[in-house]
């Protein structure tokens, strides 16, 4: 059974797009229909085909849909539902993508006080934006954390749960809360850190930018991945999910300063125990199917 | 004309077994002999045909090359020097490939005053080590950095440089000092980083290990690739590169805290600034070929 029949997706960049691929692909008979408020997105959407339909407004995008999914950066999340909130059907159940839950619930909950809330946030993505770097496999095996509010009806959180198994991924639920500890280790503090590295690399008086980067796969290319990330989506979540972020900065910067320490004063056994312990993080994440088994992330060497 | 015609490698892990396989793919007349500390080691690379001949002791695998490679972590180059010192042909000339180069160069000077020594880096490596993590295009396209010290026999620099570039790398040369600033910013840095993030993360009351695996490609997963290198060697790179290691950490340490604190005085524009200037990196990165162009490293999405 179709979990829903008509999609509509508000915001066309590399997580709503690739929801549209999905979806056609995995469940064709359902209805896919796409706005982005930038005029721009709209017609490369149109030129690729991105969707049944392209709607000029975000309300005719979602005025038949039996579920809605905003995949706007956080901090525009509170606009996008009060562009739809007049056109909504009814029994609609509202969903969004976002990776940081507390805040963005209480954004929409304030302008839709009553809109059945399924917040869907699926731990994948590519250093890509814009509606071309989405595809259909991009949520393959990769998780998607489902954080209801307490109180929402479980089978509109069954039928979401069912929509992001039929495009591949592995379903878990938790409270908001805890999805944004969760993602305050496993992706904010990552791109926070990335981004300062790279800033730190760049801004040397001794050593040019072109040595940077004709040196960079010594390791530094690693980090510029997830530097080149979308910088407005970045900004809203580091804003929005301020309070782990934070903790978790303070924890990092105290194991740093411990390393440091440690370097200064040649204390190599720490240094040893410490490198053999992070070695074996890795290898679970590739038994679990998170990462690639391939050496250097199976970079070609041609 | 072949710059080099019996080479020596001591030491076979991973960059030791490359400049084996590359050697033999592309200089195919050359001999190429090898000797490794470890027996278990030496029983690998006799089993998976490493080299011409794999010998017991490394003054046998030496006597009469004309170019011996040392490939052992910073921290035993001094030692294998005294295990070969005795065997060395006339003439012979004498590289080793570490990641950090003026004490290294010292450590060798003092029990080989007199060899003509020509050091190259190539900067390239995979998270796997050993015999069998080898592969013969490792270095396709990444740089060589020669540190030649002062006065070094420019004939014997140019042999070593066409070495390289017959294995498919680009050929730079710099001196020890900056060669070592360089490469505090463009692999040691981020490797510390990388192990210290990684610890950090498994290391939580309130999020488990195993959530910490299960939404690891929120871009966690991307530092647990070089965390999962050597540590041997690591330990030693930051021992041996102390001093520019520990001011890249100054740096890198006040651009966090800086960035730390647009975040909690919620100043998103600094923030969207900051991630905006790092993008542009990533692109010079992989217009210069430094990188693969395939979003998210090229990793499979099957």
């Amino acid at each position: 059974m179709l979990p829903f029949s008509r999609v509509a997706i508000i915001g066309l960049g590399l997580i709503g797009s690739s929801l549209a691929h999905a979806i056609r692909a995995y469940l064709p008979t359902a209805r896919v229909v796409g706005h982005d408020a930038d005029p721009q997105v709209r017609e490369i959407a149109r030129r690729i085909d991105l969707a049944d339909d392209i709607t000029d407004t975000a309300g005719a995008a979602v005025i038949d849909a039996d579920l809605v999914i905003l995949c706007v950066p956080p901090g525009a999340m509170g606009a996008a539902a009060s562009a739809i909130k007049d056109d909504l059907a009814e029994g609609v159940i509202l969903s969004e993508v976002a990776s940081c839950q507390a805040s963005v619930i209480a954004a929409i909950r304030e302008v839709l006080p009553d809109v059945t809330l399924v917040p869907a946030h699926p731990v994948a993505g590519t250093e890509n934006s814009g509606p071309e770097a989405g595809f259909a496999t991009l949520f393959h095996n990769r998780w998607c954390i489902l954080t209801p509010p307490e109180g929402t009806d479980p089978t509109a959180v069954a039928r979401v749960e069912a929509l992001w198994q039929r495009i591949g991924a592995n379903v878990d639920t938790m409270d908001a809360t805890h999805h944004d500890l969760v993602l305050a280790v496993t992706s904010h503090l990552p791109h926070i850190i990335a981004y300062t590295i790279v800033g730190t690399a760049s801004d040397l008086e001794n050593v040019t930018r072109s040595e940077v980067i004709k040196y960079s796969a010594g390791g530094f290319r690693d980090f510029t991945r997830i530097a080149a990330s979308d910088p407005t989506m970045w900004r809203d979540v580091f804003l929005a999910n301020k309070e782990a972020v934070l903790e978790m900065l303070q924890r990092f910067t105290e194991d740093l300063t411990q390393l440091q320490r440690a370097i200064r004063w040649g204390d190599g056994d720490k240094l040893f125990d410490h490198f053999t312990k992070t070695r074996a993080i890795r290898r679970s994440i590739i038994e679990q199917g998170q990462d690639d088994a391939a050496p250097d992330f199976g970079r070609q060497h041609p």
